[in-house]
């Protein structure tokens, strides 16, 4: 029998056993109690949607951001089609006439960091802030308009954390106005960097100021690393890709050292410190408290993002779950055009119990979100007017909140991509690759751990305060708050007596302050009265700032809904209800996970803790027909998801199927190495009769 | 300049700052208060020890067995290497004269499954097990030498879990004395099936066996699927790779489908049930309640591979927590030749309470499983006398187990990555791979959530027996005797009144059998009283199994140390003291985990609660000194680790920077892409004066 060895594999035309995933799921839709596209407008503006739907018309028909081989890719590939889409991205800008919010909404579909991502993010930001007019004209200018491309090179190989630890220097040359950046040791090779491995000819160098002799610690400098002419690294440099990683293989993360590498004296960024020409004089900056308002933002954009990253895990694994099978549950059996089929897997209470408090907090990331850009806006304009009082609280929060909201994250993703089953092993689910794209997050813009350190730090002096009386009560403060309430009455329960009580949103927010305030103050006691060591307690330091920002979480989640207009309109009731009930959901298994501390703080006592396991069970039920409407709220195209198990139409085995097909090792009947390793094993049976009787049968 | 774009990237050759790794490392070693070869002989034995030696010698100069460059590898390359082991391994073995157990050693440190795995792992035992004598001749003698190479098809697209589902039908023509196999839809593809992509010429199939019309559910048959001649699929058979996963992408995990594929009589495996020629008729299998008993003996290796698990990740990330410092910690500065050197993180009681319970769950599960295997000869002895009084116990008991272990295992894994900070991210960590690797665990051999049904049904009708005074208490049924207990006195209170009171292992087995039996009791209730569903009780079911299960860990942990002959040894003292240590951290760790259900039983009370994380604390401070002697004590070669954070001699540093020196990409000055996607943009400036004026700086 002649046979073409090439011959691609394919699936016979066969439909999946009983109903299949699109009458499923638009069963599931029907059920829906509120208007799917008025939350996802009151998410994201009518605007916004507009955009995004023109930006993925684009991105679909665009060769350079086809993402159909994106799970086949070797780490070579992915290099290769990250720079093309890179090149082809300042194209469509250009053609299109995008805008910032264009751009970035490209980006985000596209879903795969590049070299260049970088240069956008960190490169040119820098360059605005930190530069003088000279510097702007040097760096920024030739940056915006990719003539120069450029990364920051801060983190090193043996620090991370400890910004003020870095071993790189930048000595000032008083005879030739110069700094000669020089790494003195192996442990201080620049390190991570994205956009520096391969890509960058330019970085951003955080270096120790040496100026007569003397350390005036970490400054940045702008330093070109590769020639413009050929690309080839500079003289006195060693730069290259550090290696294959978890994740994030798309980005050419890399090492930098400096042999005694000399710069001009216009590298070093002087809009706050300069030095001065010749003497090597140090000028101080201005006070830089201003500047915490900024890390505010990024963190509320970090927790609108992770809103997103919670969200997509929950399209994925919500619509599979309405799709997918298995079992008869003898008890309850589903029933489809009279006859009995399997459950789908989204009827069971265990699987409701991951899934759905997964969507509660992703409303709740949202709404948390939403508040913290509002009240940064806020504190911007109180700073302007030199009122500084909410700033430390709302820093306080933020870094908190980004350790809390990155780790549930991260966990929730891969809880979906587990509850799944099996085939969330496949790339092809869509969480995988996404869920090892998605981990720097609780290690960057601050290590998860020592984040919480910052927020119980504020926690603790703020307990202080108001212990001594020095703390005001205010508007905005409900850290304060709580912690007065708490030392009004320390010995308060919750009034609960039914499971619905605990549905009453003051009751809650009581039980979650109380809880946060009853830790601090027992930390507090520990290292203030009977000695322990910050190190001792570091246990509880984290466990505070956790109970802290889940009270913010829980607190927005509420508050939001009884303050939004366009929620309280009388068309949105159905709405507004399904979104109370997600929050009292959030709320609940929140106090269920972590049911330990509002026990132990004698605050709930073991009755109370079962109508609460009870109550969040009837939560499950209530919420369960809108479990599909509430993920298709988030308005997440089939392209951003790139997902066989989360489709829109849930066509899930006909397109895990295809996908399957297209695995290049199916390109070939045969697979390669068979001549080398496998055959002569067989063969040699063949030859010795015994492979022979058993290939006769 | 004349550059050579492939010049290699080469470091150069600086010392990292502050002691050495291997100078850190030795000063651990030097402060372990017990002998580290002991402990390693009590958990593998003398011979076992040298074995390992004796292989790795061989693996680590046989350039199959290299793995300098497996995190690099795409795809198609990691098919390639994996097939060449295969071959390989099989010479190794005839030249060596190696025995199973040396081969097990091979496959265990080369750490890679391989297209061959099932083969040994799942077609070899079926075939011994499931097959006649003639069957045994024809497929079982020619396996056993390489002439045919199989897998094992039970999954399939649209079944996992529950097996009684599968849609593959085997019909037998009674005219012709055949098997007709035939995939009736898309969904009844065999999926996920190791081996079955490229590699096997045969498979193990499970297909609903039909006979005269009548459905007698799946039976397994052996089935050629593809040519001895030249591997080509046989015609009536679809078969293929089913594309990248999340790991495991070393093994051709396929799916195939039947189109009225015919195969002979003899492929039905008819060790068991037998069809009878020509009429068709069935013959019964007898009881297989002696299969359970082989289900112990698996479930038992996997809670020893659990500590395996557990062990190589705790390994990695304790050594290099013992050679990473960051940040002076200025209430004890650590000093290193009278100078102050920034604090090792293992110092940092965070760190300590990530990395120390994990070690000590890993002797946990060291134990239990040795207690299982034990448990499971015992068994096997009592069956052949007809004694089946253990079986029940012992199976629900290891279903909940697995479920427990393996999540405990995949969870730990990552914990220990993200203990590893930033450096956790890069692959040569050896912790990425591996946690891919590892996942499946948590779906196959029985789903972690389903399983535990089985674990709490078992427990349910075990309590409603002893409610009833139908179960007789034994010396081996320890359920029976901690429900017994509970219903004694089901208002029991825990009597510690200080921190060294919840040392006490008798203390410490009653609070964990309290807690057990309040939750197996409180579900009876609602089940049996309230008339909740099995469906609305799923959360809770899968709470009592982890309850119980936790129950086994701790008390098999603490009677392992109280019974162990060598243990009892004086010259043993103090390496007895150091495991009654991890094992009292163990315990107090779990509760503290559990601690809402520790609390809400009523059995420990808010004090109690406060004093158990003081001591949980103070068992870190003890056990801090013997870190590194624990995780040595595991006996994992650097060659199994593949880390370079987590080397035997702690130069951590200068093993990461000489990979990452082998990255591919760094094997040329230039990225490919380069001329295409970079130069265009830059050039551009260069012709337009602004980059040119950057690039003279």
């Amino acid at each position: 029998m002649a046979t073409d060895n090439n011959a691609p594999i394919r699936f016979p035309n066969l439909p999946p056993k009983g109903p299949d995933g699109d009458l499923l799921l638009a069963a599931e839709r029907a059920k829906a109690t509120f208007d799917v596209k008025e939350l996802s407008k009151i998410m994201y503006t009518e605007e916004y949607l507009h955009k995004m739907d023109k930006v993925l018309d684009v991105l679909e028909n665009d060769p350079a951001f086809d993402k159909s081989d994106r799970y086949h890719y070797s780490r070579p590939e992915k290099m290769a089609a990250s720079l093309w889409k890179d090149k082809r991205l300042i194209e469509l800008t250009k053609e299109h006439n995008w805008d910032q919010q264009d751009v970035d909404i490209a980006n985000f579909l596209y879903d795969m960091s590049t070299p260049f991502t970088l240069h956008y993010q960190m490169f040119i930001p820098t360059l605005k802030n930190q530069t003088t007019d000279e510097q702007k004209k040097l760096f920024l200018e030739p940056a915006l308009k990719h003539h120069i491309i450029g990364c920051y090179a801060q983190t090193e190989l043996g620090h991370g954390s400890n910004v003020q630890g870095l071993e790189t220097t930048a000595t000032y040359i008083n005879e030739t106005n110069e700094f000669e950046i020089h790494s003195p040791s192996l442990t201080a090779s620049k390190w991570w960097i994205g956009g520096l491995g391969r890509a960058a000819n330019h970085a951003i160098v955080m270096a120790r100021l040496i100026l007569n002799g003397k350390d005036f610690g970490p400054h940045p400098f702008c330093v070109q690393i590769r020639s413009l002419e050929d690309h080839t690294p500079l003289p006195g440099v060693t730069v290259g890709d550090l290696g294959p990683k978890f994740g994030f293989n798309s980005v050419d993360n890399g090492f930098i050292m400096f042999d005694k590498y000399r710069v001009p004296h216009v590298s070093f960024l002087a809009k706050y410190s300069q030095v001065k020409v010749g003497s090597g004089e140090y000028v101080k900056p201005p006070n830089a408290k201003l500047s915490y308002g900024t890390m505010v933002w990024v963190r509320a954009n970090i927790v609108l993002s992770v809103r997103m990253a919670i969200a997509r895990a929950a399209t994925v694994a919500v619509r599979y779950s309405a799709v997918r099978k298995q079992f008869v549950d003898a008890a309850n059996p589903r029933k489809w055009d009279n006859a009995v089929i399997e459950t789908p897997v989204l009827d069971y209470t265990m699987q409701q119990y991951r899934l759905l408090p997964a969507i509660a907090s992703a409303y709740a990331c949202y709404f948390t979100g939403r508040d913290m850009m509002r009240l940064y806006e806020l504190n911007q304009s109180e700073m302007a007017k030199g009122n500084f009082g909410l700033l430390a609280d709302l820093h306080a929060s933020s870094s908190g909140l980004k350790s809390l909201t990155t780790t549930m994250a991260a966990s929730t993703i891969e809880d979906m991509r587990r509850a799944c089953g099996g085939h969330g092993y496949s790339m092809f689910s869509g969480l995988g690759m996404f869920y090892q794209d998605y981990l720097p997050n609780v290690t960057w813009e601050g290590d998860n751990y020592i984040l919480t350190q910052q927020t119980a730090r504020y926690l603790l002096k703020t307990y202080r305060n108001v212990v001594a009386g020095k703390a005001v009560a205010s508007e905005y403060n409900f850290t304060i708050n709580y912690l007065t309430q708490y030392l009004e009455n320390p010995n308060a329960k919750c009034p609960a007596t039914t499971g619905t009580d605990l549905l009453n949103p003051e009751l809650i927010l009581a039980a979650f302050g109380f809880r946060a305030a009853y830790g601090i103050a027992k930390t507090a006691e520990l290292i203030d009265n009977k000695g322990q060591s910050w190190n001792s307690m570091l246990v509880e330091i984290n466990r505070i700032s956790r109970a802290h920002c889940q009270y913010m979480l829980v607190r927005t989640f509420i508050v939001s809904l009884q303050n939004d207009e366009r929620l309280a309109k009388p068309e949105n009731r159905n709405l507004l209800q399904v979104l109370r009930s997600l929050a009292s959901l959030f709320a609940l298994y929140t106090i269920e996970q972590e049911l330990g501390e509002f026990v132990t703080s004698g605050y709930l006592n073991s009755d109370q803790a079962a109508m609460l396991k009870q109550q969040v069970i009837a939560l499950l039920e209530e919420i369960r027909p809108n479990s599909v409407a509430l993920v298709d709220a988030f308005a997440l195209p089939d392209y951003y998801l790139n997902s066989a198990l989360g489709r829109y139409d849930g066509k899930v085995y006909q397109e895990y199927t295809r996908q399957a097909e297209n695995e290049p090792l199916n390109k070939k009947l045969v697979v390669d190495g068979y001549d080398q390793f496998i055959k002569p094993l067989v063969h040699d049976g063949l030859k010795n009769g015994a492979g022979a009787q058993a290939a006769k049968l």
